[in-house]
């Protein structure tokens, strides 16, 4: 079956050598989908017959979102403790670890029934591509359930183990880097197709964010870190250094931060729900952009920090607060994010990419900032299947 | 037939004597409507009998969003202004002006179309009191049209002949002040309950400002102002000397406007869309709250300056950036806005009042803060009719 999208209004193919500027912005075009995948795209006027026509009555067409950072296997949430910190309040509760108990003492139907929440939620908004995490387990038999879980949904799994040291191991974090990279590693690898590490002050040093990575590495996991959130770190150039896919935050950099990024092939994930959700500085795209890194939008989407699905509000955020232009916003949202999870076969509306699809209830890609928290979206395709 | 609503999350009444604090928050709470209006309020364990029920699944209940600022009666968008914009690019169209042209030249139809859909826009994320203002016509007929068209969606109409000089009259701003207090007065008051001046270096001075209420006055229109968005200036303290019911923007204040905001009747209506599209300073809320000044929320919807519908994205970034609590913003986008509009039967559930309901798709109203940008409407009631 054959699928002719047309009547389009400005369409983003992320290929520069397909249309004009950055998105490769094509007007007046139409696509064809086949098979799952992008089979033809060009101008309406020369689109070849097809089973089907969908009339997309003048209407944005996008690749849909790929959101490379994002924590959705967890139980409970953190309603009492954003209120507090919101009021100004006083608040002394656990943190990640009020989300850790949760989480462990949850069954695997209800973890399951939570994350499947969150992916359809993020659907509805565009995201055909999400990147799930680990860190609320923080035991072997914990960590590994919520990546075999998480990876019934998505194959961006990552082992996030080092997410902070496990309440067990408060007094022996020297034991917890052991168990995790042994035998919870062992227990994790076979679900994950990543390892990340919380590289940060009150987290896990330098010294042991490389030793966790390595031994992930070792496995044929690929690295990727929460580098340089709070403050001033190794983590970034850690990240460059290893080769890893991604260094997220990117919230405190040097200036040999940003030229290890812009030299190297890791991609800087910016995830402003976070700063948003804490009243914390954003990040400075801008800046990563001008020296030549690649930048990432992603949601973070966490119940503790950055409890937002909506990649069109990271767009609408990045817009107003970092520096970037409209176009900027949505290339990381969609091409950004792919690169940050190494895929060639998303975030791009090319030929022989997968027919993941996100279609605006608006003419131009330019919305998502320009209609900053209304819904857009007026139809997803994911692998060429409607999916609303 | 009557309905009664159980199984609630946190039910915000905005009653302080039904419930806990500013929002009068009832928790293990049930609602019952009955022709159109709030017939009980209480513990669902005390509930009467009634025709139907609805079970709300641990979902938090809110009155409907009271929106009682927006430009919806215009045709075209300014995505091209927008993008330079926030691209850093010079732009050199005409602001409103572009808007005035495109409105004049829509049809009857054309107008009614737009405004029914942005109307649908915003009641599909909880907004069921809308205020709509003309100010894109700025003749005679395209005034009264404007008002005539917003008068079949709304009662809450405002006549802003006064939003900026008519090109026509750029040469004579006095001769514009006439028509707008004369003529266009006449042709305009019979479809509109309220009038509005921009009070602005560049659109209308005090005593302009000035003449144009006190002609709408006389009329029987209830003065609103623009007031101190851009600049500092006579605005707000003309709006509380004049008794309006609302001074809307309020960015730029001195002691003497929070002081007369606290111990007048006239809402503070502050908009952080307009200064979320501009890249503006936000208003201060938590000034005037601590002054003793009642606070709004609205989303001054147009295609200028701020063109999000969503009440609920003006909640998240109120208490991100102006200093709010969760609850305070929830109040000022329903009671708030409620009272912007002297209303009493909308922005409450108390018995007696519209059954204007907004079921969130989370247990609590903090979500709305707690998770912007994603869309929370699980249903919407107006005047007791089911909308989705």
């Amino acid at each position: 079956m054959s699928l002719l999208l047309t009547n389009l209004g400005s369409l983003v193919t992320n290929d520069p050598a397909q249309g004009s500027g950055l998105l490769g912005l094509v007007q007046d075009a139409a696509v064809v989908v086949e098979n799952g995948t992008i089979a033809w795209v060009g101008a309406a006027a020369a689109a070849p017959a097809t089973d089907e026509q969908f009339d997309a009555e003048g209407r944005s067409l996008l690749p849909g979102f790929v959101d490379s950072h994002a924590h959705l296997v967890f139980a409970g949430d953190r309603t009492a403790e954003f209120n507090a910190r919101m009021s100004g309040q006083a608040y002394t509760a656990g943190g990640i670890r009020t989300t850790v108990a949760a989480t462990r003492a949850a069954t695997d139907a209800e973890l399951d029934a939570n994350l499947t929440r969150f992916v359809n939620e993020a659907l509805r908004q565009g995201t055909t591509t999400i990147e799930c995490k680990s860190g609320y387990g923080l035991t072997v038999a914990d960590e590994a359930r919520a990546l075999r879980i998480a990876a019934a949904h998505t194959p961006e799994t990552t082992y996030l183990g080092a997410h902070v040291v496990a309440p067990e191991y408060a007094d022996d974090p020297a034991g917890y880097v052991d168990l995790v990279t042994g035998e919870m590693l062992d227990a994790c690898a076979p679900h994950a197709r990543w390892v990340d590490v919380f590289c940060e002050n009150g987290a896990f040093d330098g010294d042991q964010a490389r030793a966790i990575l390595t031994a992930g590495a070792k496995r044929g996991l690929i690295p990727r870190v929460h580098a340089n959130q709070l403050s001033y770190g190794p983590g970034v150039q850690l990240a460059v250094e290893l080769g890893a896919a991604s260094a997220d935050h990117c919230t405190h950099l040097t200036d040999a931060d940003v030229s290890a990024l812009a030299s190297g092939d890791t991609v800087a994930t910016l995830l402003p729900g976070a700063e948003f959700s804490t009243r914390a500085p954003y990040p400075d795209a801008r800046r990563l952009l001008d020296a030549g890194a690649t930048v990432a939008l992603s949601t973070d989407c966490n119940p503790g920090s950055s409890f937002t699905s909506s990649m069109a509000f990271c767009v609408a955020v990045a817009v107003r607060e970092m520096g970037m232009t409209p176009d900027e916003a949505v290339h990381a949202a969609t091409a950004g994010g792919a690169q940050a999870l190494r895929r060639t076969d998303v975030g791009r509306i090319t030929v022989g990419a997968r027919a993941d699809l996100l279609l605006l209830d608006a003419p131009s890609h330019v919305h998502l900032a320009y209609r900053p928290g209304v819904p857009l979206t007026a139809a997803v395709w994911r692998g060429g299947q409607r999916e609303l």
